[in-house]
């Protein structure tokens, strides 16, 4: 019998214990994000206590100071006892990631993991049961046909729109610097969806024109939500799956293969291989498992998420090499980033 | 501004991300013990491959491997990759606290979660702004009545005591060895739910008299689900908010302070003061927090639980010191266990 964690764990579960509550430090770091307790902190020029905080965010005084307090013992907000009452502060680590206005907020990944992952997890043990996503059985919608539930109303759109741009603005630079893409002059971000990824790619490559594809209405939240100033990247409206794919040297599929099942994958790319100019390739953004099927957890839990919620997995390495060689690829390299996403590069 | 976490987590977050996916981790495990994994790697003679597993438990064959791979990247289950195929194994963790059958098993506390808790931490926002549990939004039971909506069927009821019986598997030895009880010869444990605590009491002390004292439904759920051989602790049936408590030297209050608001805890106290024999006690069990409000996060959260599910909330030692004071009790004394569960002990 294998031994794992460690031995003392037999003695008392003190890391399993963690694993079954995690759900509740997860749930309290959302609430308190739905609330706006951060982004009230983040605002207070002096710290604040838990009645200040209840009247200004419309809580209970005695609800509110138990959150506070959870989320002082987890150290994402500090506390001074002063004569006897406690005073809330911000930490850094709350004011750059957790606040709705910080450049790099995870506000909405949040957003969409309280209000729809944590529901469709409830569901997990007949995800696992049938072998399919839960979006019947959590909020009544097709199981077949994944972006009809991901996209069931403007406002769910505007949610998971929200989760993909947080995601690239703090995985997006290490995903676009993971190989020197100076070479491709013109590149199209195919379900580039906010066009957060898109927008890194620009940056880092000034002289190359980044165009994000992706449905009429997607393209259309994107401009009215997500549009920056001094925007240098182009939007494209359009169907890749059924439509045309313009011709181009370089096409990012970012968190796509993840979705959907491998014959539709093997199409979609043979089809980005007959578009693509001599000398250009794909660069393939996922979270990639261990061949040894250890590892990492977060992907193996994103594995088990696309499960519970669409018709894909994740996969290692060797799954990418051997789908993109088959759609006629060369040259394919992985770059681990350490990071939540890898990237992957291949040529035509 | 505190600084918290590693001010690597500036960065990139990656403690935060692991608490933002903290629900996954508690769901995947949660799943596998609902499925039955835990049991049958444990009655095999052999690791078993996806197939096998899918096929006993009657599952897809996708989706349980996916929930494998995430137990073995926490490294609660094992895996050996053979000529291609995977073969998954049981480990010592696994095998102790998640299998039904053993000793020490946390299948019921994990059940209880996974079904109740869950769910009722989706509202956790309600909780917080309304400063009220949420068994109504949740499962549509009345929010004044705690236990009636813990015992809404006789199901729920069993697998409320399954939890309080887990706990004490785990703890009990540490609360009733926290202080010598050997001077207390009757005992009486109020609110004794399935008896586990009793029977550590009982292990330790055998030359006292033990007896739980329950609602008439738990005591006879207890002797027809968790009676034991060999049983030397005694049941009887009662109210010990509204009907009399018996004479005796030591009363023990598990987890019951911390259901209820102060003014009814002051004065049950106050009745088990008056019953208590001349040189007697009362022993409380309870998670205590740091009076500094700066942990133990698992005792934060459950405070935050308690503001969920009941009227009650977790408490400092001071609170209970000036309790037990105010309720006649004198000689007032703390152990911290270092496990989930601290005890109080204090003498008329």
């Amino acid at each position: 019998m294998a031994e794992h964690l460690s031995q003392s764990e037999l003695d008392y579960p003190f890391k399993l214990l963690e694993y079954l509550n995690g759900f509740r430090i997860s749930k309290a770091i959302f609430s308190a994000c739905e609330l706006g307790l951060f982004d009230l902190l983040l605002q207070s020029q002096k710290p604040l206590n838990a009645a200040e905080v209840a009247q200004t965010l419309g809580t209970s005084e005695d609800g509110i100071e138990r959150l506070l307090d959870v989320l002082v013992a987890i150290e994402i907000v500090d506390v001074e006892v002063v004569h006897g009452t406690a005073h809330y502060n911000s930490t850094d680590v709350a004011n750059l990631y957790l606040a709705k206005t910080s450049p790099k907020s995870l506000h909405d990944l949040i957003i969409y993991y309280s209000q729809t992952i944590y529901p469709l997890w409830n569901n997990l043990v007949d995800a696992v049961r049938d072998g399919k996503n839960q979006n019947e059985k959590t909020f009544g919608l097709p199981s077949e046909e994944i972006f009809s539930a991901i996209y069931r109303s403007e406002e769910e759109m505007l949610k998971f729109m929200g989760l993909m741009n947080s995601t690239w603005v703090i995985d997006g630079h290490d995903i676009v610097t993971a190989f020197d893409l100076s070479r491709f002059k013109s590149v199209i971000d195919l379900g580039g969806c906010s066009g957060a990824l898109a927008r890194e790619l620009a940056k880092e490559y000034p002289s190359s024109t980044v165009t994000v594809l992706d449905l009429p209405a997607v393209v259309q939240t994107a401009q009215q939500h997500f549009a920056q100033q001094d925007d240098t990247i182009g939007f494209q409206e359009g169907d890749f799956f059924e439509g045309e794919i313009p011709p181009a040297d370089l096409y990012i599929l970012a968190r796509i293969i993840h979705d959907w099942k491998e014959e539709k994958n093997l199409k979609l790319l043979r089809k980005i291989h007959t578009a693509c100019h001599p000398g250009g390739g794909v660069l393939i953004a996922e979270a990639l498992l261990f061949e040894n099927r250890r590892g990492p957890t977060t992907v193996q839990m994103f594995s088990l998420n696309m499960l519970v919620q669409t018709e894909g997995k994740e996969h290692p390495p060797s799954h990418y090499t051997r789908l993109l060689t088959d759609a006629g690829f060369r040259d394919v390299q992985v770059c681990r980033t350490g990071k939540s996403y890898d990237a992957i590069l291949a040529f035509k």
